[in-house]
């Protein structure tokens, strides 16, 4: 099982509009809300791909309720530790484009923290995998993502880490097998490249793969259009698997840049588009690079 | 008692967003949640100055239950009947001036509405004024405030309607002792002014009262600057309690220009600057005009 973890959880809702114009009212004509949050979309994709999953959290107040709801009737399976807080919401307003207000995430108490732990440490005994996605709420420490990652080894559990600025730089000082930033957010944090096992995301420009054992850069056979949103996610899905099944990095690596191209083929963030990823997956170009570090 | 319906009552909730930029990001620092809708507005700007007043409207899901929650901290009383849907929200984002998005209402089914009658009849009973304000939910029928007045008239409490379009329309019909449309809504609604008491809101112009008595136009004595929304639901609290205490005209009119003035200096709908109400009414200048009509 593939154990995936959002602590700053989210209800994602949908506007869809003909144009966003300021200072004007728009009618909306009908909402979308989704369960969201980046684990959550690993571990939907993980489920669309017939994987054993289960989504992990912090989740509270009638927001969160929603949230189960709705990962309920799309058979997403998930133990979130309850909080007193209201789970918050990301509203999206699309027209041609997105435009996100992003709500901060509710108090979080050192109890609700401890009492997540302890759930933590049981499911990740089960989890071939523990993957630990986004940012962390305001209150927990800031070496939480450290902390699991200890946690999860314990257990027997490999880890993936895919977050950026302090939350990343904390956390891999506990040594996580792989992280994930993209390339803005491996500057930023000032890790030393060649001090972890990692998967540099480059948009278009496909994945760079950079491990003790050489690196390795992928492409994909073609540009795709559409929606990024959730295309990191689809690659870390893609790389727990990975990680769970020992996949070899040239191979890892081919298969993350085409689950993540079939992400942005779909409107939806937790989305892939199936057929796509099994088209592109036959021909991801995989090359071994010179280390660029 | 002065009892307000608002049948598409909303969860109002507030983004304040230093410039909001299409096709970006937004991390909002703090959520506002409001109760909202016309009626509620009317009730909560009663309830501040001191008179006895009921919400009442179609109130349900988690929605629903946070709007009676933050109505209970107000202390502002309410009555609703329950639903099975979910109450909409409308989120504004707010920068130098308001976008904002208005969420379709719930379903409504036919025993909804048939209950919400009943419960209306024993409220109305209790009251001296109905105020009847905003929209229609889409699945009721077209005449429902046409009913409403109606089952007012039958309990002897007076009727004020302030609502557009075809629900104005309609709800005429059935000869409310006052409506309150802006000078669009009248002209849109096709109907005869001289049938019917009414007052005219027309922005920094003041208000025209047209009644069977005659017509009187009042100014305000400055123009003020501010949040034009929530103007109208407080020019209807000051014309409910003229309807309620049988307030000459000139006087009524009066008291509607300086409420409403007094909302327009405060950033929320439904909140009125007492001290601004205080100054200005006894400054309105009232005067015996023609009828335009």
């Amino acid at each position: 099982m593939i154990l995936t973890v959002t602590l700053n959880l989210a209800l994602d809702v949908t506007y869809d509009v003909p144009a966003l114009t300021p200072h004007t009212t728009h009618r909306i004509g009908a909402v979308r809300h989704r369960a969201g949050g980046k684990g959550v979309n690993v571990a939907r994709v993980l489920h669309t791909l017939g994987h054993e999953t289960v989504a992990t959290g912090l989740c509270g107040g009638p927001t969160g309720a929603q949230i189960e709801r709705e990962l309920t009737a799309s058979s997403v399976p998930y133990d979130f530790t309850p909080i007193g807080g209201d789970t918050r919401r990301v509203v999206t307003v699309t027209d041609a484009d997105a435009t996100i207000f992003s709500e901060p995430g509710p108090a979080v108490s050192a109890a609700e923290w401890a009492e997540f732990q302890a759930r933590f440490t049981t499911l990740a005994a089960h989890a071939g995998v523990v993957v630990l996605s986004g940012s962390l709420p305001r209150e927990l420490p800031g070496d939480a993502y450290a902390v699991l990652t200890w946690l999860a080894h314990r257990a027997g559990a490999k880890v993936l880490l895919d977050s950026g600025g302090p939350a990343l730089r904390a956390g891999s000082a506990a040594r996580p097998d792989l992280i994930k930033p993209n390339a803005a957010e491996l500057t930023e944090s000032g890790l030393d490249p060649r001090a972890l096992p990692l998967v540099v995301s480059r948009g278009p420009d496909g994945m760079l793969a950079s491990t003790p054992e050489g690196c390795w850069e992928a492409l994909p056979p073609e540009i795709l259009r559409g929606n990024p949103t959730g295309a990191g996610d689809a690659a870390a899905a893609a790389l727990a698997l990975a990680l769970r099944d020992g996949t070899p990095w040239p191979s890892a690596l081919a298969d993350a840049v085409a689950l993540s191209a079939s992400a942005v083929v779909t409107p939806v963030a937790g989305d892939v588009d199936l057929a796509t990823y099994y088209r592109l997956k036959q021909h991801v170009t995989v090359r071994e690079v010179p280390c660029p570090w």
